[in-house]
């Protein structure tokens, strides 16, 4: 017996049918549209990337989720942990040639070493906006106007942005006496809130030696209205948080879709100001967007500084939630029609019925073989195409040819010249 | 001083710019357009893959070439080489929901570990189409169908599909005494006739004890017309080739589109029957598209047999090519309009008007400060973009707005009421 190869993937990873593809590329599409809209440009970055351009950039924990490997020869390179580091990468070395500020898209896979579990994969895309080389605020502003549009756009209906500022947060930790070097480790575990409860946040800021921890977090959540949040904290400066919020109503971003969200972390070390985070009553599957104002990246890998912002949409959490949200009708085939193979003699005729279908740009298909004519019909069916055609010697010799729908089971013997304004007709009739 | 991370890329691999992206995807969508109008589905498979799955199926030489590295944990895993073995173990597990035959397509990076060379990179896409599940030679007809019209869609003018018979080239060397176990070295020496001349072909084959070589290539080397090197070959079994051409003629694609090339060998192990090869004379780029029918794929991965034929679109030489051929014009912004800002007064009214145009589905931009006019004019020159929204003081009593193209220069005030419209009737008029 002949020795099988294990036909299997690694796990997080995943396979993508037709079917898949046809949601994914949907919403892909949908996403697209909106960044295009806003005058946001694709770039794309390579896969296979030098370690060192990589790695050491997201903390501890990132360091582990890293995936990096040592080639032949010794060089060591990493697969690409987000989308934003090889971007201020990629910046540093094309800054000179590109229009700035720079807006850019970017839809690639990224890769984390995590444990797998239902909407945490090892393998998955991400969808990166960012605007690079500007300092106002009103960068921050639409950033949130593009996120909302996103989410407008996919049927999310009870969506909001939360949104902070990481200054205020540092502010507010040192107000609490927290000395600055404890500043990230706590807005670390802070950032676990949704995740892990209160209590279990107030215990590890307590064993980080933090006093006043339950206050802290107390203090840090969010009111029932922004308004009442600002209140709240009116003793720190709330300047940038409201020439935000200023220029969000400007751009007609409803209230509805904003929330000011003091306890809004974000682990990674890299923000300055603004950060963001979206959620969705729609669905519970956690954070479907994120992101923030970054002042030092590019300052990695060059000489100047450039300040920007920038948001992830976690594609796969989307995909997700609009599955669970059931925004996906049936998937249908691109091809209008099978032409099925009546017999050995016809086989020459049925690729004429073929080739004038493509000539005259109507998607279409060929069954490969004379085999019986209900086992064709069960394949278009399968496949989901609409009509199978058939022409048998009778037809050939009156030179008609039968289409029959397969959704209605109805049949129509038609001139065989009709046949591809008959599709035409058809489609543009619906 | 701070110690700045060199912002570099691995040899073979690339950043794709603005202006890069706007060209590949231009093409990549005409490609995918008749991918679909022949009714193929996409799918896509995963990046980091369990060695096992890719390594052994490429003969020594791919062997060498296939990036494959060991897991913290001891796993091995490899990144695809090509796009038809991670096709093969994905139809292995997942034939049972599918139709049957199936036609895909897949649009993904594969990674060689190649020498870069112009036109050949380390990491790079690929563009296939198969069809799985018939022996019928129809499939290589239709396959033959889809390459030429999809390099007639890109603007190709002169090229061609060579064609051969993995089975023939065999017989062929049988009649001149080669034994069997030197038929994939001889095929893979002779495959590089192209690449060294005929000379250097003759030479290896000689050293491997090959005798007669000289004459076995000049047997092999096509005559002006196929009818021709029919003839030449008539002692033969070349019943393939004259079905498989007869189908082609059924499916309309013009005789010069198809080469009858008895030294057409395909280095590939895997394959059986028909192999395609597509060369142009626009350019000197070598082969741009390449596959052939293939018996035995599935059945390293599962007890059934199915046999397929496909072809690869090499991506990156196709875009090369057209480059060459100056196929691409200008790229244009996604955006109509940049609004400016024209004082820090202005600054909210600016993004109302932004505002404004995207809820209109106006692809526009907003300069994010109100620096100088002039710098702003500027950055909507470099970015591409053809208008100029200006709103001061006056024009906000007025309830005015100043519209200017940069391409003419001209500009014109108009009432702000008519703004959305005013783009509308521009782009519909055009």
């Amino acid at each position: 017996m002949k020795q099988l190869i294990e036909p299997k993937i690694l796990k997080g990873t995943r396979d993508f049918l037709p079917q898949d593809m046809a949601k994914r590329n949907l919403v892909m599409d949908k996403i697209k549209s909106v960044f295009k809209k806003f005058g946001y440009d694709q770039i794309e970055t390579p896969i296979i990337c030098p370690a060192e351009t990589i790695l050491g950039k997201y903390g501890d924990e990132g360091e582990k989720l890293t995936y990096n490997f040592e080639m032949r020869g010794g060089t060591r390179i990493a697969l690409p942990y987000d989308l934003t580091v090889p971007f201020a990468r990629f910046f540093a070395v094309n800054f000179k040639n590109l229009p700035i500020p720079f807006k850019r898209y970017q839809i690639q896979r990224v890769w984390r070493a995590e444990k797998p579990q239902k909407g945490r994969l090892r393998e998955f895309y991400q969808c990166d906006i960012d605007i690079i080389g500007s300092k106002s605020l009103i960068c921050e502003a639409e950033v949130a106007k593009v996120i909302v549009e996103v989410f407008k756009a996919l049927g999310f209906k009870d969506f909001k942005i939360k949104i902070n500022s990481r200054r205020l947060i540092n502010n507010v930790l040192k107000s609490f006496s927290v000395i600055e070097e404890n500043f990230m480790d706590c807005i670390r575990i802070i950032d676990k809130l949704e995740k892990i409860g209160k209590e279990n946040v107030v215990a590890e800021l307590e064993s980080l030696g933090i006093q006043k921890a339950e206050k802290i977090i107390d203090f840090l959540t969010p009111e029932k209205t922004n308004e009442d949040t600002s209140k709240k904290l009116a003793n720190f400066d709330l300047k940038e948080i409201s020439e935000f919020m200023g220029y969000c109503k400007s751009l007609n971003i409803p209230e509805k879709y904003i929330e000011f969200d003091p306890s809004l972390a974000r682990g990674l070390d890299y923000y300055t100001g603004i950060t963001y985070e979206v959620v969705s009553k729609d669905t519970d599957f956690g954070t479907l967007c994120a992101g923030g104002r970054y002042d030092n990246l590019c300052s990695l890998f060059c000489e100047e500084d450039f300040s920007g912002v920038g948001v992830a949409f976690g594609f796969e959490r989307i995909m997700l939630a609009l599955e669970e949200m059931d925004k996906f009708g049936d998937v249908k085939s691109n091809s209008k029609a099978l032409v099925t193979i009546f017999n050995e003699e016809t086989k020459k005729d049925a690729l004429k019925i073929y080739s004038d279908l493509i000539k005259a740009d109507i998607g279409a298909e060929i069954y490969f073989q004379p085999d019986k004519l209900k086992k064709q019909f069960k394949f278009a069916d399968k496949k989901g195409i609409q009509f199978v055609i058939t022409r048998g010697p009778e037809e050939i010799k009156k030179n008609t040819v039968t289409i029959k729908s397969l959704q209605s089971g109805k049949q129509k013997e038609i001139p065989y010249q009709q046949l591809t304004s008959y599709f035409k007709g058809y489609y543009e009739g619906q």
